[in-house]
């Protein structure tokens, strides 16, 4: 990565730049709307959990932010593009060999990817560490990059990574807690605010929190409001939890469905998300409901997504806390809702399980 | 439907006829590409059946075209609106009670909703008849258009239509064979060479036949060439079969898992296929390649769609005659190739029970 010091600040004009920079390297992804969709979103419901309490009856009009068409399937593509760009631009890294020493990640899922492509379509050696646990097909799709992927045991990966740092000369991109990481996530939120005028609100879901305090620094300073969504399995709504207690939770161990979204939000991204409160309020939902969630992507909006892309649907069809949120404070006319799809990296066996 | 003998003649000009009327009603659905695919196309592979056979070295570019992504989920809804407002354009039909005495149309499937949708957004009332073995979801969906749904039995589908057409006075908007269907699917080869230039070839599914030879038609005096994909299993290649022993086949029961491809070609269809030779080539292809065509979209489009969409990527892949004709026709530069992904209508259990 970049040295922090030369790091653009953590404001919305930073993530303008880091637009201009990726943009001929990654997609511009497409916005969906569906009515049906829109139709659960806006009709009353019965809450399982609320018996004693009216339905809230809010208006949403859905747009879907289409991460799942992205380069390798995921918005990750968007900060390792970053990342290595403005490591370009570092001075004196190219003449000091820094393309041949190579940049170095670890990842078990979609970040390895992203980096392994970005490194490869800009002639640099990219190390990727990955867990022994990591699933066969990822490591094959990282290595089709061109990477040279290491295997390390689970649990080691953030040492071995650095080993090959101190041995090799090479750099570290981290998966989320790095600024340039932060900066090329939020370019997510420019494009929704251009695609969909004008636009309330962004959910969007929060893992370690690099896409999330993204899309929050894009939307600094205008009217559009961000929040987050996570799975509540076994603890997994570690951000919401930090969020409404005031102390960042650094441990989570869950086996949640939504699966790119088992991480602890990091500290850079706990500083844009809650200390500088540009996140407006994060929410949780249940395994069966991100089940149904997907569920309806896949046949309604007929696009491949991995069940964490679903997550923020979830929260915006059955989350009464959100649900009541959005009827008092959009009052009659209702919310334009942005909300990412983030990712579409699932196999065909992995939806047969979740769903047999 | 209208009279035949108002209808529009079958060539290319009322193809873009067609597209002006339709086009403010219906999706101009996105083309998407895939680098992996492209490389898969072009890669020789070795034929599990042709071992002496030098396997086909064929290079192609792909052209999705999202039909899919189109209103009720499948290119059916341009047949149906074209036919809608072609309708409207009859003489006298409006002024003589036409709307109220309604449309009549016989499916299980994509044509249901399609007519349904489209004659809700005209005020018209439309009859649906289902067979009692139809999907209780699909069911559900055409009445959730606003239809008159009349269940029959299996087998008596056009029976009951006419009768209807007879008690009051209803007109049948058949699902392929009629010049205003044909000429409505037919816009999606015209928007295909919009967005694919320059376009060599395009190659869709063949049921019935109205998307094929209306697309047929869009290519008419062009340089693009348009093929036919089927499935093989029980006799489903039907349309291929006729093609090459120069006899239409009238009678086809398969139990293929493409089943938007069941059906025989209609007369008029086969007309435009065969004996105007519109169509230049039918192509086959075996089950286990279809669910592995189907595999691949799904993870690396990244798009949700029914088995029949991904045959014509089934005969790009598998398919060695056609690889073989592709090497020797195209030569060095290779094709652009357009690929029509007709739907995407399958539920989750659906897709389960298919790769389970």
């Amino acid at each position: 990565m970049a040295q922090i010091s030369t790091c653009p600040p953590l404001i919305r004009e930073s993530v303008i730049e880091a637009h201009e920079l990726i943009k001929d390297h990654v997609h511009y992804t497409p916005v969906m709307t569906n009515r049906t969709l829109n139709r659960l979103a806006s009709t009353p419901r019965e809450s399982a959990l609320a018996g004693d309490r009216k339905p809230a009856n809010s208006t949403m009009r859905l747009h879907f932010k289409c991460e799942n068409l992205q380069r390798i399937g995921a918005f990750k593509a968007r900060g390792a593009f970053h990342a290595i760009e403005r490591l370009k631009q570092e001075p004196g890294w190219i003449e000091d060999g820094g393309k041949e020493k190579g940049v170095v990640g670890f990842s078990a899922g979609n970040h390895a990817q992203a980096l392994a492509l970005a490194a490869q379509e800009n002639g640099i050696l990219a190390h990727i560490v990955m867990p022994s646990n990591t699933r066969p097909n990822k490591i094959e799709a990282t290595k089709g990059y061109g990477a040279n992927v290491v295997i390390c045991q689970p649990g080691e990966r953030e040492a071995v990574a650095a080993r090959i740092v101190a041995d090799k000369g090479a750099r570290l991109i981290p998966p989320y807690d790095h600024p340039d990481v932060i900066l090329g996530q939020g370019t997510i939120g420019l494009e929704l605010q251009d695609q969909v005028p004008p636009l309330d609100a962004i959910i969007a879901g929060c893992s370690g929190g690099g896409m999330l305090s993204g899309i929050a620094l894009s939307c600094e300073g205008t009217r559009v409001k961000v929040f987050g969504a996570e799975p509540e399995f076994e603890g997994a709504d570690d951000g919401r939890r930090g969020y409404y207690s005031g102390e960042r939770v650094t441990q989570v161990k869950t086996r949640t469905i939504a699966d790119g979204l088992i991480g602890v939000v990091g500290e850079r991204p706990w500083d844009i998300i809650y200390k500088r409160k540009l996140v407006s309020g994060m929410y949780a939902v249940s395994e069966d409901e991100i089940r149904e969630a997907t569920k309806l992507v896949l046949e309604r909006l007929k696009l491949w997504i991995e069940p964490s892309s679903a997550v923020p649907l979830a929260v915006a069809l059955f989350n009464e806390e959100f649900r009541t949120m959005v009827e008092k404070t959009a009052g009659g006319k209702g919310w334009d809702l942005g909300l990412v799809l983030s990712g579409g990296n699932i196999s065909v066996d992995g939806l047969v399980q979740l769903f047999s």
